[in-house]
C-alpha cells in the first residue's frame, strides 16, 4: 500500500455562509481531516477559546512569526493580523491528513501560489437573501457590521473563478458530504498518484519486453 | 432552478481495464448519463450489434461523415477508422445529460482541444498482473493479440498525466460510484455555474448599494 499524502484544502466564502459549522462537522465525521487553526491579533469574541477558534497572540508575537517564515500566508484586515502557522499544516500533510484552512480570498491566492496542488473551495448560501438572513440571525452584529460584510461579500464574489469548486450550503449534511466527496476525489488526480503510475509503467515495460524478447533490439 | 448543461466525459484506459462493463453499469444505475456510440469501419465481433457496441459502417460512409464535419474526433487504428458522431453528443449535452465517450488516448486529446471543459478519466486495473489476467481471461484473444495490447498499454501509460483523474477499477460497484462522484462533482466548478455566480453578484451589488445609499457617490 502506498503512503497517501494529505491534500491542502482552502475553504473561503462569504461571512455567514456557514463555513465554520460545515468544517466542524466535516472534521467530526471523518478522521482524515485536520483543521488548521489560524493565528490572529484581534481580541477573542465572547465564547472564543485560544487554540480553538484562533491562536490569539500579541502583535509582537505575530510579527516575530512573520520574520521566522513561520506562516504560510497572512493578511491584515480591519487593523488586525490573521495568518496560518506553517508547522502544523506541514506536519499533518506528511502524516496523510487532509488539512483544511479557512481563509479569505487573498490568503487563498497566496496559498495556491505556494502550494499549487491545494484544492480551493468557495462556500456560498443558496442565495443572497439567505446570506443576509443568516448574518442578521446571528444576533451578535450591528446593522453597520452586516452592511460592511455584505459589501465585502460583493468584492469577494469577484474572485470565485479562482476557486476549484463552488459549494452551495443549503442543507448542512448534504453540503458536508459534498465537500468530503470533492476533497476525496481530488486524491484521484494523476499528480497525486505519481508513485502508482510509475509502478504501472515499470510493470508494463517489463511485461511488454518479456512478451516479445526481440522487441528491445528492434528500435 | 437553472438549467444544467451536461458534461462531456471521456473515458480511456488500458484494454482489459473493464471500461465497457463500468460504463454500462453507470448508465444503467443513473439516468443522468448518455453513452455515446462510436462509429467504426471494423467488422463486428461475434455478439456485437450495430448501434449498441458501435455503428458499423463502410469506409465510404465513414469518409463521407469526415467530410461533413460530422465527427468530434476520429482515428485510424489497425487499418480501421473509429470516430465519435457529433450530433448525438451535442443534442444530449444540451438536454442536460452527461455524455460519456469511450475513446483512446489520442482521441481524448482531440476532444479536450475542441471541448476544453471535457472531463477526462483514465481507468486502470489495480495492477498490471491483474490486467494481463483479465486480457487472458476474456478467452477470445490469441496470445499475440494479448502481447500487442500489453505493448499498446505501455505506450498509453505515458499519457496518463493528460487526464483529470485516474480511476482504479478493483471492485466494479465501488468504481462505478467513484466515477459517478467524479463526474457529478465536476458540476461544482465555477465555470459550470456562471449563471448562478452572475445572479449572486447582481444581488450583492443591489443589496450593498441599498445598504448604504451614499456608497455609489463615494468612488
Amino acid at each position: 500500500m502506498m503512503k497517501r499524502k494529505g491534500i491542502l484544502v482552502v475553504v473561503s466564502g462569504f461571512s455567514g455562509a456557514g463555513k465554520g459549522t460545515l468544517m466542524k462537522q466535516l472534521v467530526r465525521t471523518y478522521d482524515t481531516y485536520a483543521l488548521s487553526v489560524s493565528m490572529t491579533t484581534r481580541p477573542p469574541r465572547p465564547g472564543e477559546t485560544d487554540g480553538r477558534e484562533y491562536f490569539f497572540v500579541s502583535r509582537e508575537a505575530f510579527e516575530q512569526k512573520i520574520r521566522e517564515n513561520g506562516l504560510i500566508e497572512y493578511a491584515r484586515y480591519c487593523g488586525n493580523y490573521y495568518g496560518t502557522p506553517r508547522e502544523y499544516v506541514e506536519r499533518q500533510l506528511l502524516a496523510g491528513k487532509d488539512v483544511i484552512l479557512e481563509i479569505e480570498i487573498q490568503g487563498a491566492q497566496k496559498v495556491k501560489e505556494m502550494f499549487p496542488s491545494a484544492l480551493l473551495l468557495f462556500v456560498t448560501p443558496p442565495g443572497i437573501k439567505e446570506l443576509r438572513r443568516r448574518l442578521s440571525g446571528r444576533g451578535t452584529e450591528t446593522e453597520d457590521v452586516i452592511k460592511e460584510r455584505l459589501c465585502r461579500a460583493q468584492a469577494e464574489a469577484e474572485g470565485i473563478e479562482a476557486y476549484d469548486y463552488l459549494v452551495i450550503n443549503d442543507d448542512l449534511d448534504t453540503c458536508v458530504e459534498q465537500m468530503h466527496g470533492l476533497i476525496q476525489n481530488a486524491h484521484c488526480a494523476p499528480g497525486r498518484n505519481q508513485e502508482l503510475i510509475e509502478v504501472l509503467r515499470t510493470q508494463l515495460k517489463e511485461m511488454c519486453a518479456h512478451a516479445d524478447g526481440t522487441a528491445q533490439g528492434q528500435s
